[in-house]
């Protein structure tokens, strides 16, 4: 029984920054999470192919890949559009972003902060019994305002639950957060939430250990570590999911995941975007080898 | 006032593995790190130039840089006559390492633990009242014999204080240290001890973190995060100074060491070793950077 749930956002976040690649091999990629043990998948997103080319086919994605019993296919959407294409797909959940930096907001999507509210609600009540978990981003900070105020990231937060949303899940997108503002966010937001963490600093695991600590279930990483906005320069790679498997099972903690079948996806995410991932747990392995 | 010891081996263990690095710029180097707030330097190792090329013209560097007071001098040495070179260059500090893996320490020094228990014990005597800093490798395990079990790393220590040593640090040599591990090891030595830790597999900063929260106040550090044992293929950088500083001064904890001028320093041994540094904080700036 696993006692922490990765959303495994590699087809989706890992690779809407890369050179696009192919549908097939982007399903092929999945069904390897799966085989690994992954159990909840942000698959692709249902976003204008022009905006992010490397995101389009998202429907062919969804109508190819295996549907095996007990695993969450995910899909993010940027409006009503995308979220009515994503039920046809039959997704099992939604996830829509809003930004607690009224600047990356307006570059992001070009909505105020306001506008997307709107747009959340519609989507939430498009998605009827389909769960939508409203992605915080910037709820650490970000390149325009600087800190987040940690209240102010909850305060929207409970709006976005009052809107419709099912869940939350708070994203350090440029890689700000820090040890001591996780703890200060989960003062004012609970334990009950997911963390999608960038690595841009080099603190995504630190962070994730200080969230876990702190009673936190729920992560968002991407396998190899891939990843980053196309909409924010300096956003980094995602927290590793070999690195955060590495470290729970470490712990003792049981995520579903097989960190050895898992670094098989890794390696086979680094051919199909044809350069080395960055997560130094690919590259030097499990902290068991041994020397031949 | 300081309230953790940062020791800055990026001079010894940052360029031990690199290219060599021209003595002069190596100075250069050192009164950069002192520029920025550092203390306490790991300046070089008086070994073989035949063994490890990059470290040749240890006295020479002792010799030319400038000896600024309140600024601690440290040396690594292998044996007695390292030792003796050591404190004719009047080094403030000897670092000696000695292995709780017993196939790494004959692998890196071709002697038995005991045998390097007797050298210790003479470098000790020789060095009278320069301190001499005892630094376990292999503490967390090794990839020959895989974990070490703590409390036969605290057995080491022990044995270590018993030989004349001052202090001891405990080095993740190899990286395979985790927080839960660090904590185990540390419920044995208690917290007076200092720790080197490697991010081989990315998890040097989490390690710290988990140390810091026990009480941990000396750590090991590397500027750019560079690093690596010339006698273990994985070893991987040292956990990089500026993320250790940028980590600390988000804790409120004080190292002396100001961060932007580190970074300057930062940039300074990656232009000297010709390559980008591994430190994620080096390559993206610190947390308050903000769009241009």
């Amino acid at each position: 029984m696993a006692t922490v749930d990765i959303r495994e956002v590699g087809p989706r976040d890992g690779l809407q920054s890369e050179d696009p690649v192919a549908v097939e091999d982007r399903v092929r990629l999945i069904e390897a999470l799966m085989d690994a043990g992954v159990c909840h998948v942000e698959a692709c997103s249902f976003v204008s192919p022009k905006a992010v080319p490397a995101m389009a086919g998202a429907a062919e994605v969804m109508a190819s890949v295996d549907r095996r019993p007990g695993v969450t296919f995910t899909a993010l959407v940027p409006n009503v559009k995308g979220a009515s294409m994503a039920l046809e797909a039959s997704v099992d959940e939604l996830t829509v972003t809003i930004s607690a930096s009224p600047a990356y907001n307006e570059k992001n999507v070009r909505m105020t902060v306001e506008e997307s509210l709107v747009q959340v609600a519609e989507i939430c009540e498009l998605a009827a019994a389909v769960p939508v978990d409203a992605v915080v981003s910037c709820a650490f900070g970000s390149p325009y305002e600087g800190d987040t105020d940690p209240a102010a990231a909850h305060d929207l937060g409970r709006r976005l639950l009052d809107a419709g949303a099912s869940a939350l899940t708070y994203a350090d997108t440029t890689g700000v957060g820090t040890p001591r503002r996780v703890e200060d966010l989960l003062a004012w937001t609970g334990t009950g939430v997911g963390l999608h963490l960038h690595d841009t600093r080099g603190t995504a695991l630190v962070n994730a250990y200080a969230a876990l600590r702190a009673g936190v279930r729920r992560f968002d990483t991407a396998v190899g570590g891939l990843g980053g906005s196309p909409f924010a320069a300096d956003a980094g790679g995602n927290l590793a999911t070999e690195d955060l498997v590495h470290l729970l099972d470490d712990l003792g903690e049981e995520s579903g995941v097989d960190l050895g079948r898992l670094l098989e996806a890794s390696a086979l995410v680094g051919s199909l975007v044809g350069h080395p991932v960055p997560s130094k747990v690919a590259a030097a392995g499990p902290r068991g080898r041994r020397a031949s």
